[in-house]
Parts: structure tokens; sequence; C-alpha cells
């Protein structure tokens, strides 16, 4: 039982995003002058809205759009929440505000760690997250893929059985070899059920130490660690 | 006119094809005991068949299917030319064969010059090449990009326009932000057309000293030169 590649789920599993988003939207809330609203339940309100928007396209209910899109449309809609109605703000300033999960920094172990991993075995990503969106982080975060695959690659969003298949499909291997990397107990159990192997990584501070909503989903998988440098001794490279 | 994200071609411009395949396929001629056959001819005639063979996606006179697939229609094509029954081969073999194109070596200034490049900007293949390939050749080769582009994300082979205006699009950029580097005028042409950026780097090896065949496409392009190393510096990278 040893993967032949290893698919990382990103956001929580390799970037502090609540982190990111909070200092990003504390920096957007002042320029717009409204520094009094909390930018770490800002942060929250924009992240809830994630797993709602990728359900609509998930449901077919619209057409493939990538996350960049559903991130710009998820500001809009918290910005309005808050009484602020977007369309009064500056089109730049919308779009550099959306931009900040462009820049979210990593968990301490992630850059080491993966570099490790990848002297043994490719990695690549497996998330929702869109090429360019991934492809700035990685540069801005140090963090080095041998290739950017999820959901723009393969047109479905994760937890559609398809975003695990596909991904295996285009790197030419079964899914039984490839093994997804992840924060998250759904996404896990997702991959399981779409024939990957599953190795977890507890991020307890993810939402700043909230219980995480999906920890009903709890499985015995097949790695458990809470970083990934000893994700790499675990898997012997 | 500097380009925001460096885009390559990939066949020739980075790999030595030539060279690579003619060893494969000396290896794998003589373990099917025909170790007559030159090895350099066949390479040239497998290659021979790229372009016919994609022509058939870019005319949608069949779907799109990954270059892998028709590496190996075109292998199985030129051993029938040679009067060897592919049929009578063992498949792992053929199998292994195709998979040749994953083993390719290097241009000697290529991982340096890749890797100086790589610091200043991001640098993503745009090779007709299929993901699986790409990364297996990467990681033969020692080269790190910071996305695998190209025809298996955009579904289009090169020289049509929607490879290279979708790679840009997919990176969040206009055209004229994007560069090719190629080692090839029809490449490069077609790009200039698309609105792209273009640099041109010589690689009289590539068909081990015979005249490129698309010599009469050569304009001014935007940067010309003989080494990425170079590219590099004229790019004050």
């Amino acid at each position: 039982m040893t993967p032949r590649v290893l698919a990382f789920d990103v956001f929580g599993t390799i970037v502090d995003w609540r982190k990111g988003i909070t200092r990003e939207s504390a920096h957007f809330l002042a320029r717009i002058e409204r520094p009094e609203i909390d930018a770490a339940s800002f942060a929250d309100r924009w992240r809830a809205r994630y797993q709602p928007a990728m359900a609509a396209v998930r449901d077919a209910k619209r057409p493939f759009v990538i996350l960049d899109v559903l991130h710009r449309e998820m500001l809009e809609a918290v910005l309005t929440e808050y009484g602020i109605d977007p369309g009064g703000l500056d089109r730049t300033l919308l779009e550099d505000w959306t931009r900040s999960w462009h820049r979210l920094d990593p968990w301490p172990d992630a850059v080491e760690g993966l570099s490790r991993l990848r002297a043994g075995l490719p990695v690549v990503t497996l998330s929702n997250g869109n090429i360019a969106l991934m492809l700035a982080m990685a540069r801005h975060a140090g963090l080095t893929w041998d290739a950017i695959l999820g959901a723009e690659v393969t047109r479905a969003y994760k937890p559609a059985p398809e975003a695990y298949l596909a991904t295996a499909a285009v790197l030419g291997i079964r899914p039984d070899e490839l093994c997804l990397v992840a924060a998250h107990h759904s996404d896990l159990a997702a991959a399981r059920r779409a024939g990957l192997l599953t190795a977890y990584i507890d991020r307890p501070m993810e939402r700043g130490g909230m219980p995480a909503p999906d920890r009903d989903q709890r499985e015995q998988w097949d790695w458990t660690t809470n970083s990934l440098i000893d994700l790499a001794e675990q898997l012997g490279l």
C-alpha cells in the first residue's frame, strides 16, 4: 500500500486560510473605512459561503466557473450582509481583495514537509482552487508542486467523485495508487469512496480552534499525523 | 514589453527528443530482435507522424485525445511501416516504448536556465504533451515548472489559436503579457498571431543538424538566443 503520487488539499491543509484572509480583510476593511468590523468574523463568513457556492456547480445548477469567480461573488455577498454595497466600491480594490486567497501563508511544517515528500514522490494539488490562484499562492508561500491539478483541470469540485477519479486518470494511474492528503474528514471520506488512499493531517487551528464541522465523518485513515514532515517519515521518504 | 509569465514549448526547446527517442528505440529494437534497424531513422519517422496525428484533432476529425495516445498510435504505424506487426508484440513493451517520450534529457543549458528564469518569473509548459508525460519528464530531467499547462488543459493542440489564448486565460493574464519560448518558428508565428510575446531559442541539433522544416516562417522575434541562461540575462532576470 504505497502511493505513486501524493495529491494535496490546500486551503487548511497546506496554508492557513483564516489567518491570511483575516489579515487581508483587516487591510481592506480599513481602506473602505469600516475598521470596526471584526476581520476574523468577516473571514469566517466569507469562507462559510464556500460549500454552497461550489454546490451550485456540483449540482449542475450553473456551468463550471473557477474559484476566483466564486470568491468574488462570495465577497460581494458578505459585504452586502454587512450592509456594504459592493457596487459602490472600486473595482480594482474588489479584485485585489478577492485575490487575498492567492496570498495565504503556509503552516510552519508545510514548505519543508512538502519538499521532503517531493524528493520521494510526485506532489500535486487536488484543490478546488483554480490554476492561477494555486500558482500565485505557491510562489507567494514558497511551495513547489510537480503539477497543479484539481477543479480547473477536471471541471469538477470536490467532494464530487469525478474530482478524485479524473485526477488519477490525468496522472495515468489507478485511483488506489493516488493518496489524498487533507485536513478534512469529509474530503478524505469522498476520496476513499472513489478508491483513493487517504492521509489525514490534523490542523486544529484551521478555524481558530473551533471544532471541525465534519468531525462526525472521522474514520481510520491510512495515515494520520499533524505534520507533513512526520508524514514523510511515516512513508519512509 | 515585459512578460508576466513565460510559457515554454518543450520537445526540441527544453529537451533533446531525437537523442532520447533514438537511444530508447535502439533499446526496444534490440529487445524485439530487430537491432539492424537504424534507431535515429526510426525516431525521425516516429516524430514525422506528430503533426498529422494532431491535425486530425485540430481539424475536429476526431475528439481530443492526449499525446500519450497519439504517440502509441504513431509508434504502431511506424512499426508497421518497418514490416513489424505491433499486434504480435508484448503490450507492456509497447506501453514502455511509448513512454520513451517521458524520459527525454534536457539540453545542456535547460536546467540552469529554467531555474534562473523561474527565480524572476513564473515558468509554465505550453506543450502539446499531456500532463502525466510532462510531469514524468520534469522529474526525469530535473526541471521545475510552476504549472503544467498546454494541450490537456486547453483541449487544443498548437498551433491552433485557442492553445495560446486559453493558456493566457487560465493564467488570468492578457495574451500580450504571456511570452512563448520556443525553438520553432511555426509555433512562434502562431503565438504572435494570437497576440503573445515571442522568444526564439536556436536548437541547431534538434534534427541532428538537418535544416528546420519551418525555416521559411522565421521572423524578427521579440527575443532571440541560443540558450535559456542568455535569455535570463536578456530579460534582466
